[in-house]
């Protein structure tokens, strides 16, 4: 059969007419961005039959299976996993692989701290089974509280607390006269990555870090703690991976390449993102003896927790010894693979994935989220095995390893690199599901798709879309910015991109437009990463009937079969440059308020303000001299920006109008576009990548070092922050040619919808 | 001898000669506000004397003296306390009296608080002695922890946490169902005066009222703990008056009249100010496991406080039963007036003030500010045996009762009514001191006295100006309007007034100028209204060495010598025109806002915002429908601002010129001014009050009924608050009159400063 792929569409969707029949296409349903308002139409019954194929029994059932005992990467269930969704896939009609790497991944052989003095205490590192969750005492299973990645070492030393563990919290404990050399940092959970804190503490000079869970953060202060209620009790601890994630993500060994059997590994002491020195994490209830036996200052109003004691600084009196010692195996990590080859561009791919290896049992992370890629991955194929076939190759993975640092995404993209760039259209991640609102981050080209796909899914606790419930949200709860969208009904924008989770390689390493979207907001979630993190659990505090992985699977399902069959790939320009608008001012008023800050500060210092307004009794040091900030130009990301809005208008124009003609393109022309379309993205990139990480090859969205955040133009701002004036200005240059190459590929494709306009 | 006030001061000085040299005027010294040239150089001179007159010592051994032993309104202590300070008094010279008034006392016959469900427990309503703490242990003279003025009463209800217990805290309760009808309520200190609490609980039909410390506010999240620190521990509790001071103050049953023995008195359930339910003060250690105890909706995140759960709403499971009973006896209240009579213009007064009772032993409050007061007497004392005597009359009062309520101030204010709004220039007021930064806050004529009294004195801690040391910290942490201030070096406005303490009779019964000043930020004062606010804590955490009791000693000394013996009287009415403008603006932005929230609240309830934002597990019911707000016409408001503005500018231009001219007025001029200045803070009240509440004669600061502040224009606010359109539009003709009416005694001013300019 030769028909177009609308009229292949309408005729599969007639042919199902018997077992569901077609609904009349609304009269005023809303366009769908990428197609021609026939093909809307029929792919809206798609989608009908899409929702008919989602049951939530079936999640339960899959959830209770691989939530049933402990699966961690390496370990013999997260194998049985792995094998057991490949069989699934199969099932289901994909043609379906396991790729296997071998991967980095210690496990503690011995973990010890102990106070020393003002008393002895020894901390229990445990977290006892309850009778109220039926796989917490899978105690064999259960890899113990520990960071992933740590150095070992056995260490004595005072404790400081650190609060948050921020360069902005070293620059506190400066005023008060306290440096952390020789020292255990003690530091709350929360204001940055997870591994960026034992990073930063060894740059100052500390020989440990404690990481504890503060309860104002995750535990009583937020409800009652589990089993009572969802949140984090006492002895619950946030196991974890501390390596460094803002030089490159994935097998330490094996930066750059993926870790096949035969890969060529550096020795681990070279590897820079494993942790320098001993690093363990604590539950509040391990936490409290140390911070009731810390003296000095009193910490500033803004670090203290909730803990029931005064939060003091130190260092000491409380003095700890901490003894770490790891295995350092390989071990292998299974890449579950599923592939529905397109009928039409079979050579343009849609990715979607979710991560299948868990800390524990992992019912929330990850299981939530892959149950919700499984139940999608069965409709689908329920879809195509009806007659149904997309014109483009949709990919489902299911990654192990990602808890330790994203190493089955990462050795996969990594390993397949060149196909990849070559291919991949838009990646498609969730990290797990709850209840509630929409959540969608990534890059600003795919927003109207997320947009139009949570406005045509129906929320299950209100009737309304998930859209709209998103946009009430925003207008009373949201930033000033979203306030203002929400109340002008305006498009709503993404949220920005986090760190830590699987589309990390396929934006940063490869390229790769990339999205990550979840349900969330009404869950007791204060357990993640512990062994409280369960089926029982998730029944009742997460999304109890598993309503929401359903509306998860409708949500990431619409986007995929877009993605799959538009007509013209569905990227939107205009948010792009909005945000990039919106990221140079940024970056503007950042570095006018340095400025003045600078000049403020030295007129204070030498005005003696901070002398005077200080207590004699608790002194402060006044901060630092600043080098004044010199004048930072600008105008090429201005000029670069106000192009690529230019081009973004003309061709979101160009597309409405032939859309509006039934985008009755020329032959040859839709195959042009969707190649331009789906490599625009890797004009973002460079290969040689953001300043000492070449691993980081996007220049738009990237992490920054000090906290790990994922920020607009990283390049530019790391080196703003970090006062490197000649570089700013290299990294504006650099990121102003990308965009401006990024503009010319949506003008060749405003050439392609409108020739000769 | 007839000599000018100048030349007196000179010939004074110049007798003191041989005793202490007088410093040549610094060729420089700034000028002093009201003083030509030539007497501004002779006042510092007696400021210099009065300051060699201040000694530490005295103050250490005034306070060992009053604070040995617990001295509430009515106790043995108390008398003995007033019997010896009027001894003082007159062994300085001062026409001394006690006047004595019979007043209301209520004091606890029966107190008891227990759980009856879900478990049974006894609250301690105690303050346990500590081995550190050398009076903690008069238990036999300490008044237990209480609320004055509760209701009696024996009730049993659910509790029902209610944050502070202020109107938006029951209307967000509204949004989750919960009323506190036929309930006891359980508040924590904090975001309105004490008792504003059991008044608003009442009028949402509970039945009783539980008042807790919370840590955050007052404890170990603030620091230590007394008495390893300074702040409140687990069992301290804060006594304190629940009488509504909005409505009147003083004795509850001669409101408007002197406390006499013969008075005339309401019967006491007459009296509207005292508690219509039982309420209880509960330290935190007593707080604990009611709130433990509690079920319900998890609090909204800011109504959290420190304590070591999850702060639940109610209502229940909790159930107590509470028993009060109180003896409600007269009790005599010893007031001690020390008098100066002035050389030229006895028929002015000035008059000088601190509290001497205490709920307890009450070091801090309120002993640290009376022998500030002590201090400065015995110093004005000193001058006045040299030679030198004031041109006006000072006056010296040690106040009884204010605990309970101001009864000893108010009660005399009363009584003196007709001769105090005659002759009264102004009331300078301190309830306790500390150490740390200058605080005053007042009426905004005296703006310019209180900051050059704040710039001619040295900090002890750093050897700057009180007044440089104040500005640096408002610098770094005051308000954005504060800060602004402070970096372009314009003059610092005064706080805004408080409510509760003894200035109130003067400023709002009699419509006289008062100020209230201190020094404080730098104290460890987590003890207050407790058994454990004594000299032991004070020597270590509040003033070390009773240097800034020298330094307040010293900065009011000058404030009342100035008052005293001005050329002309220092009221600046620049700072006036500003605040009232500002108050008028203020408003103005209120009443908008409250449009913008009506129209925006009702869109959102038609639009379902509410529910679509909302968790259907957790649910919120929408706020009610908002009438809209109309248009309330401020143009009377500013046009009388703007004359005052005017009238101010001339005035402060007119005494420029004059002072630079040595304020040669001609003959009769200057007794002329000084009476028009000395009324016209009278001209800002009106016989009938503020609406419902004719004791508050003053129509620029009083309290609103909602929180008890001290507000701006609060008829106008409370009118517009409560959506009273039509009583708004009448409080502002009548404020805009009254302001016209000031602005009328300073173009008096003006005319008899500049006659025919």
């Amino acid at each position: 059969m030769n028909a177009s792929p609308i009229l292949r569409t309408i005729l599969w969707a007639l042919a199902l007419g018997p077992l569901a029949p077609l609904p009349a296409p609304h009269p005023s349903a809303p366009p769908i961005y990428g197609f021609s308002p026939a093909h809307a139409a029929a792919q809206r019954a798609l989608e009908v039959q899409l929702d008919a194929a989602l049951h939530p029994e079936d999640q339960r059932a899959w959830m209770e299976r691989l939530a049933a005992r402990p699966h961690p990467v390496g370990s013999p269930w997260g194998k049985e996993n792995a094998l057991w969704m490949a069989g699934l896939f199969r099932s289901w009609g994909y043609d379906t692989r396991i790729e296997e790497f071998r991967v980095l991944f210690p496990t503690p052989r011995k973990r010890r701290l102990e106070m020393v003095a003002p008393t002895a205490w020894t901390a229990t590192l445990a977290e006892p089974p309850l009778a109220e969750d039926r796989t917490s005492g899978q105690t064999a299973e259960q890899l113990p509280v520990y960071h992933a990645f740590s150095a070992d070492g056995d260490v004595t030393g005072e404790i400081v607390y650190v609060n948050f563990g921020v360069p902005a919290d070293y620059a506190e404990l400066a005023r008060y006269g306290i440096d952390v050399r020789g020292k255990i940092v003690l530091a709350r959970y929360g204001g940055a990555y997870r591994g960026i804190k034992p990073k930063l503490a060894a740059e100052h000079g500390a020989i440990g870090c404690l990481l504890f869970t503060d309860p104002h953060e995750d535990g009583y202060f937020q409800g009652d703690p589990y089993p009572a209620g969802g949140w984090r009790p006492e002895t619950a601890a946030q196991r974890g991976s501390v390596s460094d994630p803002t030089l490159y993500s994935g097998d330490p060994l094996t930066p750059g390449v993926g870790a096949t059997p035969d890969a060529k590994r550096l020795p681990r002491e070279e590897a820079r993102t494993i942790a320098r020195i001993p690093v363990l994490p604590l539950s509040w209830g391990d936490a409290l003896p140390l911070l009731r036996a810390l003296g000095g200052p009193v910490a500033p109003v803004e670090w203290r927790g909730a803990l029931p004691v005064p939060y003091h600084l130190g260092p000491g009196p409380a003095r700890v010894h901490l003894e770490l010692a790891s295995d350092w195996n390989l071990v292998p990590a299974y890449d579950v693979i599923a592939r529905l080859a397109g009928g039409e561009r079979p050579e343009e791919w849609v990715l979607r994935g979710n991560h299948h290896d868990a800390w524990v049992n992992g019912a929330s992370d990850p299981v939530s989220g892959m149950i919700a890629v499984l139940a999608e991955a069965k409709a689908v194929g329920e879809l195509a095995r009806s007659g149904w076939r997309p014109k483009r190759t949709i990919l489902y993975a299911a990654w192990d390893g990602e808890e330790p640092g994203l190493l089955g995404s990462v050795e996969w993209a990594e390993t397949h690199a060149a196909e990849l760039r070559e291919h991949l259209v838009a990646y498609l991640n969730s990290d797990g599901n709850a209840r509630g609102f929409f959540y969608a981050s990534g890059v600003p080209s795919l927003t109207t798709l997320a947009g139009e796909a949570s406005r045509d899914v129906t929320d299950p606790e209100t009737g309304a879309s998930a859209a709209a419930r998103l946009r009430a949200s925003l207008l009373l709860y949201g930033s000033p910015r979203e306030q203002k969208r929400a109340h002008d009904g305006q498009p709503l924008p993404l949220q920005r991109l986090g760190t830590g989770t699987d589309y990390t390689p396929f934006l940063s390493f490869l390229g790769v437009a990339a999205l990550d979207i979840s349900y969330g907001g009404e869950e007791e979630y204060g357990v993640y990463h512990s062994i409280y993190d369960s089926v029982d659990h998730f029944n009742r505090f997460v999304d109890p009937g598993f309503r929401y992985g359903v509306t998860l699977a409708q949500t990431s399902g619409r986007m995929v079969l877009r993605l799959a069959d538009a007509d013209v790939l569905p990227f939107d320009f205009v948010p792009y440059a909005e945000t990039l608008g919106q990221a140079v001012q940024e970056l503007q008023q950042r570095t006018a308020g340095m400025r003045e800050e600078a000049t403020e500060t030295n007129r204070r210092r030498a005005e003696r303000t901070y002398e005077l307004a200080d207590d004699p009794r608790h002194p402060l040091l006044p901060p630092p001299a600043q080098e004044s900030v010199p004048a930072l130009d600008f105008a090429p990301l201005e000029k670069a920006v106000a192009r690529l809005t230019g081009s973004a208008q003309a061709y979101a124009a160009a597309l409405n109008r032939a859309a509006a003609a039934g985008l009755a393109l020329p032959a040859g022309a839709p195959a042009k576009l969707d190649r331009i379309l789906l490599q625009a993205e890797r004009a973002l990139t460079r290969p040689e990548g953001l300043p000492g990480r070449p691993w980081y090859r996007h220049l738009i969205f990237g992490p920054v070092t000090s906290t790990g955040g994922m920020k607009t133009l990283p390049g530019i701002r790391e080196a703003i922050e970090q006062r490197r004036w000649a570089e700013a200005a290299d990294q504006i240059s650099a990121a102003a040619r990308a965009i401006e190459a990024f503009a010319r590929e949506v003008d060749r494709g405003v050439g392609l919808l409108a020739p000769g306009r």
